[in-house]
């Protein structure tokens, strides 16, 4: 097996997700695998990531860090919501979208859409939602869920932020982020993790680890911790509080103790500006939305797609439908995403790839 | 921090889980850290995985990898059970006891109690919670859980188990077997884990590994493939989808290729033997039940156990109580665990220190 | 109080629950109230009850009975859904629109939208939703949610409801239709129950009484015996087995043994053609869909409405908005319902008060 | 079938939910069947219930009406809890036994059983469940139910229901009480309902009804309205708010409004004293429990039930087994129940009978 699994090469623009680890990382990990601990997060890495958080999200901050992002997204959302709420997201959000039904399944609330344009949510689409507080026949509205980068790549300046949380708050709500590449928002913003989120008005963060060069891990992170007061329970009956929590703390010990988190990010925002402007040279490819992070959305030719798919993997999101408002229906979207170990070499045999497209 | 991580010297009988990961698990997930995989499990790790656990538990058996014993129980009984159904399961079982409510939480299903000797289930206690089937009031029984080993140490026989399966397939009902030390009962049986699981009767397996040298994660295996349908949906809603799933299967790869887990686990059990036969020779401590796996029971002075935790980490379980049948309440019962790491020169430093308390 | 319950005189249009219960549903219930009767089902009017429903479904047909519209929906769906199901069904439907969350939360399954008109589907608009079965991170599609007729007071014709059924069917899926009027969508449609329901091919009913002259009262009705196997245990676990069941099994064999359910509904229907008929003669009102059953659906000026509201109770549901595809925003849509007690003379005298604004 | 159904005379010892509505209720209910009324809950009669109810229970009272005692405990319970929360109650509960799993699946909370004697649980019983506040891996108590009067027909005192409110409160706890029989306590106790439930430090209780001369319906009772603020969500989420609310409200103000539960339970009480105090002088029986409320618990020979049943209504429970801590086993324990309309003289043909038998 050792042969078949390093034969490969696969040159990925399909996600972030496809990524390896940091080496620095690894090595972490490594280094944490030594002599016994005490399980359950009482092991003193874990309490060094809790320090780590405090220091980049502010000292009241409390956090649980778990091994996927929609454990992230719903236990959090969990510990804030019961039965009868409701969170207004967008119909492309990932826990609306991605995550089987989880939300709903787990938490009983409902999700409700808000019209949006790149995934991206405004306060007048939602205002018309918040008129179905105080009525019985209503799940009533508790949380607005957005998600920063949004999944069509779009950000939020930290206006539009303050302003949905002051919405939110106005009304009684609370304002979850889905972050998982909030560091990638972080960097192009130029601003830090706290200014990116807490200070913005967020309530309940999903902070991730996993697309930016860890193994596995994300933390949930509360601004006020009385609002976290049962962060824990959720988290264990939600079943991922890990014996040897140590192999999650130590990699977000390394990721966050000295930039690394930024470094990641830098480089795999830099990437996709690389590819978005050699693609906008390029005929084959129009692009879809801004680039804004790390994601491009661009649309192509069916038979463009099916032959770059031979060399490398990304996704075809299919024909070019209402969502986008044209009627260009011989075209399907793609995504291309890059990470914090994209290579220069890739990006430019990639777009040579394309740019040989008949 | 790197010095106050390493200066640390924890000598652990407390649990398995506080042991670090063996080296070649760590080597193997290394080894994993490198290039570009398909995400949620099409790497080729993952579908490694999968052929070595098909090769341990038969052919047709299906697996889901996740990160928690917790997750491993829940989502593999959920598979199967609908909220008006019923458990039936000791009350030291870990499900019941140690999981903060999941399985009520995340299933709906009640955890009936079933009469138990040193947490194991046997059939004619089993019978009585039977004759609820088909009325109405009452949650219908359709899983019997057994532990095995039980969460006290002790072993099923291979009949016992097979009677108890008998038991449950003739009512209608399933069997699942919490196997989170399954390997350590497989070296005490002397056989291999298809024989110690699904051979026996078992219809749904959490076969553990965090606490035989892995860094994390358990297999749900099941044995008939109609029955497992649903796992996927149910693994991912149950947020256990790791998006670089190649970190979980890698291990179990390794764990399972050429015989590491039977190298540890016997490992662990022969420790815990060692343990058991010296420290019958000390009248400080007495023996509470039969060392057959890799955990000790014992009752000590709580003097004596303050004394101790000064230097070795483990768990005083508390004043001797009812279910001991004992009026000795003057004594505590403490629980030593050994590990596939546990050294002998641990084991008799250890000794020596319990001989020494006067 | 007597006096101030009864000084009161309430003309209302605004649904079918605000008439009482048909005189001879009461008798029944007041004749039913004698004697010991055995508790939870087991009564004599609930066998009968039962007989009644067998004969007007189909005798393999299974039922239970049950206090609210909610509980058929919600209890009848949960007994052949798992939470990562999903439902696909209108954004107009009750169980969407008006039950507070019940379905997601007491279920856990997701409801889908489904692109409807006037609250209807189409087979065309379902078809995308079953792409998403078979890939994980969807909940799965397992039911398909019509209402009969819509809340738009629309009827399917029996073919339409039969097309939508074999596309169900052949992608594994059931087809559930909420009833709560079905008794007026019969009529209309000119046939009996069974053939207006489980003979078009659905799979599980809410069959209403209350909204039909019943004090309260709804059935669940599954036209496959196989799939109803654990419907008394959701009844009973949904909190609706009353112990004294007969009281709402006396109401069901009054309403079904000899054609009550068909003249009411017949009352009811012929006062909204009337009305309907009557209301197209008036500028001051423009009917906004076909008046099928026994709503109507118009439009009228908001100061118009104000004033009619000081003597007649109907729902305003607030300014013409995108669903009518119109820019006439300065116009509001109104809900007239008539039940099976409406009077003709109430019914003149709402249309004399609208003739008469100005 | 109308003759099937009044040829029938059934002399029902079994329980007090046999019976029917009391006359007086019925000719409410008749009454409230006039004219149009607004849904939901906005007709004058729930408007008078709920007046009723704050007389009887305090002005800050807040109430629900539903149409099950399942539904009162679940839902007020449901109110107040979280899923990783449990309710410490007895192992002859209703709640806990004769519900279905209603409680864990609809609210996710793990019901703990805590040592009771005759269904009555004690402080000292309770405080050993309290350690496990705080600590992660189990669920957290929040509430204490106890059932007045238990399930097995005994008593608490005032005294000893204040004693456990101030330990739930002490500890951060609620304090909930089932009381489908709360009338037949409070004239046990001789005091009026406030007193027997909110100033004996009761938060949330079920109000019985329905086994009181009531068609249906029971209230869910808050004392503290802050708790309650969820309630009505709760209610509708929970399938409970009924279109035609006044035919629930209408029983409730007739049955509060100038004592009738008073004379009804009082009635139910004395023909369980007569029967208790006719079967002491019996050897064919053995009262194994105080005759305290309208409930008899006796222990008989299975031949002799066995005849009984031939002529009356009853329950057998079975063989006496541990419960009740004695070897009689060829003796099995009955139940025989009194309601407001059990007649003298069929409590009498009743003992008559058991008299004779040999």
């Amino acid at each position: 097996m050792e042969t078949r699994l390093t034969e490969m090469r696969l040159i990925s623009f399909a996600s972030d997700n496809t990524s390896p680890a940091h080496p620095r990382v690894m090595e972490a990990v490594r280094k944490a695998n030594s002599g016994a601990a005490k399980p359950y997060g009482a092991d003193p890495w874990s309490i060094e990531a809790k320090e780590c958080i405090r220091r980049h999200f502010g000292p009241d901050s409390e956090c649980f860090f778990v091994s996927t992002g929609t454990a992230a997204n719903v236990l959090g959302m969990r510990t804030v919501l019961r039965p009868w709420h409701s969170v207004l997201c967008s119909a492309q959000s990932h826990a609306y979208e991605d995550e089987c039904g989880a939300p709903e399944a787990l938490i009983g609330a409902k999700l409700e859409i808000v019209p949006s344009t790149d995934a991206k949510l405004a306060p007048k689409d939602i205002l018309p939602a918040l008129s179905r507080l105080g009525t019985v026949r209503f799940s009533q509205p508790r949380l607005i869920s957005i998600t920063q980068p949004t999944e069509r790549g779009i950000l939020y300046t930290l206006e539009e932020i303050r302003e949905i949380a002051d919405l939110a708050h106005k009304h009684g709500l609370f304002l979850h982020m889905d972050g998982a590449r909030l560091a990638n928002a972080a960097v192009a913003l130029g601003v830090d993790l706290r200014v990116a989120s807490g200070d913005a008005g967020v309530d309940v963060l999903s902070f991730g680890g996993t697309k930016n060069g860890l193994l596995f891990g994300e933390a949930i992170v509360f601004f006020n911790p009385a609002l976290a007061r049962d962060l824990p329970y959720v988290c264990k009956q939600g079943m991922q509080l890990m014996a040897k929590m140590r192999y999650v703390s130590a990699q977000f010990v390394e990721y966050l103790r000295d930039g690394l988190w930024l470094e990641n990010a830098r480089a795999a925002n830099a990437m996709a500006a690389l590819l978005g402007r050699e693609l906008k040279k390029l005929p084959q490819v129009v692009l879809s939305r801004p680039v804004e992070t790390n994601a491009i959305f661009a649309r192509m030719r069916p038979d463009h797609i099916e032959d770059l798919l031979k060399n490398f993997f990304f996704y075809d999101l299919g024909p070019v439908g209402e969502e986008a408002g044209e009627a260009r229906e011989s075209l399907h979207e793609v995504r291309f995403m890059t990470g914090y170990d994209t290579r220069e070499e890739d990006v430019l045999r990639f777009v040579k790839a394309i740019a040989a497209l008949k």
